[in-house]
């Protein structure tokens, strides 16, 4: 793999054109470079700040192909970028981060036994192809726990917490009877996110840990630094970068971690793996010196990481559906840092743009 | 007037594609709205990141007519908006900053006239409309005097200093024999600038004094706070004020003054006028708490003024032509913020990127 850094005027591929890939192309356009995006949806909110854009389906070979000939390297936003898409682009173009991070993080059990080889903690877990492996599985990890699909969720879509009433019919019925993943349920006491990036020469920055509530299983704020031991935060991030180290990794990666308390004690236990800038790194933005986008970019550019120092406290707060109505007195509010997605429409669980408030103190 | 905020998702029009309506768009994108540039030139370095783009003659009205209706209010980013241009505009949407503004910042003598009977400090001056004028004009202000065309000068094009040895015919050469205007010689100790913003509602926000130094007429450096004491900083404010009050302004607004020692005592005189963010104000990006160009944005979208609050004394310096090829220790430099302008280009005198750096202490 080269090491040479792309030149700014050259042209950096993005697969996806949502939120992330918006904000990936402003600060890719701040280092001077041009920026493609490739997505079906037509009206995705990237294409409105990039220099040309592929409205096309992810199986169309012709149009990946053309797409990936006019740049100078190509990555994504999401990690369900179908494998002979990422096939397609990587037989033309550097593709960060690589195939194996995909094939790692788009498949649950996949990602749990690399994780698991790894020697890295996480929940114990079974495979889950029918009733019969649900039956075997519940009687192993007993209830509650969490039946997920291998693909495709997120947001808490494609999984289904079983307690005591759900029957098994049920349950395989609210994962459509998909390959599957029984978790075994975790009760942690808080959520915590470590972002951090690998560059193409194995550097490694982690950005402090951030901790992480939901509502209705979409991410509602990140704060940060975490209220986590300094111990704690320093086997986090050296968590994420045996994950990163292991897959050769190129780019931003978050990985989302549950905290329990074990006899006073604060242990970890690996959630999952999201190969790409994260919503919990959103507070980079305005809270540290180099934003997690900005950092995307160099990595990929095979640029030197920029500094992952903070600056202030920082809380984000995203902004879901309906809430974006309240962007006159958000702008109103001294020190609230508003980012808006330009999405036309305010649909209930869409996240429409965030805010980044730094607060007192260190 | 009305004062009704766009709403995120309208559309702002931008009238000039260099790299001040390219961070103009990129601020706009942050903040919702969608950008639509008209510039003459291809390859304008905003067209890479807005929605849509016009390119078309200044002069074409049917064009400005069709970008006018796509749009929900029009601003610019360079106050040679020919007058008929600006008419056409905003004929058809709210303009800002107005008519007016572009009217006295486009003529030098109209300036200082204006500036005169608003009563601010300025170096004495006379109308040069030929040979005549020019010899009473230097008999009355003396030599060295500095002789500049009315309009169209930028970056030191269009002035000849008249020293002892320049002849009055030379000099008439050296500004193509246009109307122009002599200005008595400032032996000034240093060059400062206020950034200022006021909005649809008249509110005013200053940034602190910017010291700006330039090299071969281009701003070089510009970085604050401004070595001057407090009491000429509140001045310089406050003559940016009353400008702004009297021009019924609406957007960001740079004025350059002159600081001169006068018996130990700092006094300003104002130098010009910028109806448009400004280079001396790039430091904002990431030394204050709303950037230049969101604030701008923010002014002409009818929203109210973000915060001019300081975060750290903060050096900007320009990239001037082949200074851009320092891009890749720039890139690795600990704190240097990059912003680069996707300039293909590195031609001499060309600005082709900034970086920032923030500088210890307050």
């Amino acid at each position: 793999m080269s090491h040479q850094p792309l030149p700014p005027g050259a042209t950096i591929g993005i697969v996806g054109g949502g939120q992330l890939g918006r904000m990936l192309a402003l600060d890719a356009a701040r280092l001077g470079f041009r920026v493609h995006v490739y997505c079906p949806d037509g009206g995705s909110p990237a294409f409105a700040v990039s220099a040309a854009h592929v409205q096309a389906a992810y199986e169309d070979e012709d149009a990946l192909a053309r797409f990936a000939r006019d740049v100078d390297v190509v990555t994504y936003e999401f990690e369900n970028v179908p494998s002979r898409t990422a096939e397609v682009l990587a037989s033309h173009r550097p593709l960060f981060p690589g195939a194996r991070a995909l094939q790692v993080a788009q498949d649950r059990l996949e990602e749990k036994n690399f994780l698991r080889q790894l020697g890295l903690p996480l929940a114990d877990f079974a495979a889950v192809d029918g009733r019969g492996d649900l039956s075997a599985a519940v009687q192993r990890l007993g209830r509650p726990s969490v039946l997920k699909t291998r693909r495709f969720g997120y947001d808490g879509k494609g999984q289904i917490t079983l307690r005591d009433d759900v029957l098994l019919e049920n349950a395989l019925d609210a994962v459509n009877r998909q390959p599957s993943v029984l978790e075994a349920f975790v009760p942690f006491v808080r959520e915590i996110s470590v972002v951090a990036a690998r560059g193409q020469d194995g550097a490694f920055a982690a950005y402090d840990v951030t901790e992480n509530r939901h509502a209705n299983h979409i991410l509602n704020t990140s704060t940060v630094p975490a209220n986590l031991s300094s111990e704690a935060c320093v086997e986090a991030q050296a968590m994420a970068r045996s994950i990163a180290d292991a897959l050769g990794y190129v780019g931003v990666i978050g990985v989302e971690m549950f905290v329990v308390e074990d006899g006073g004690r604060e242990r970890l236990l690996i959630n999952e793996i999201a190969p790409r800038v994260h919503n919990s790194g959103h507070w980079t933005q305005d809270g540290a010196e180099t934003s997690q986008f900005e950092q995307h970019i160099r990595a990929v550019a095979g640029w030197p990481l920029g500094s992952t120092q903070r600056l202030a406290r920082t809380q984000m707060t995203n902004l879901i559906g309906d809430d974006v109505s309240a962007w006159s007195s958000l702008a109103a509010e001294p020190g609230a840092r508003l980012h808006l997605y330009g999405k036309a429409e305010a649909r209930p669980g869409r996240k429409m743009g965030h805010v980044n408030r730094l607060l007192p103190g260190n």
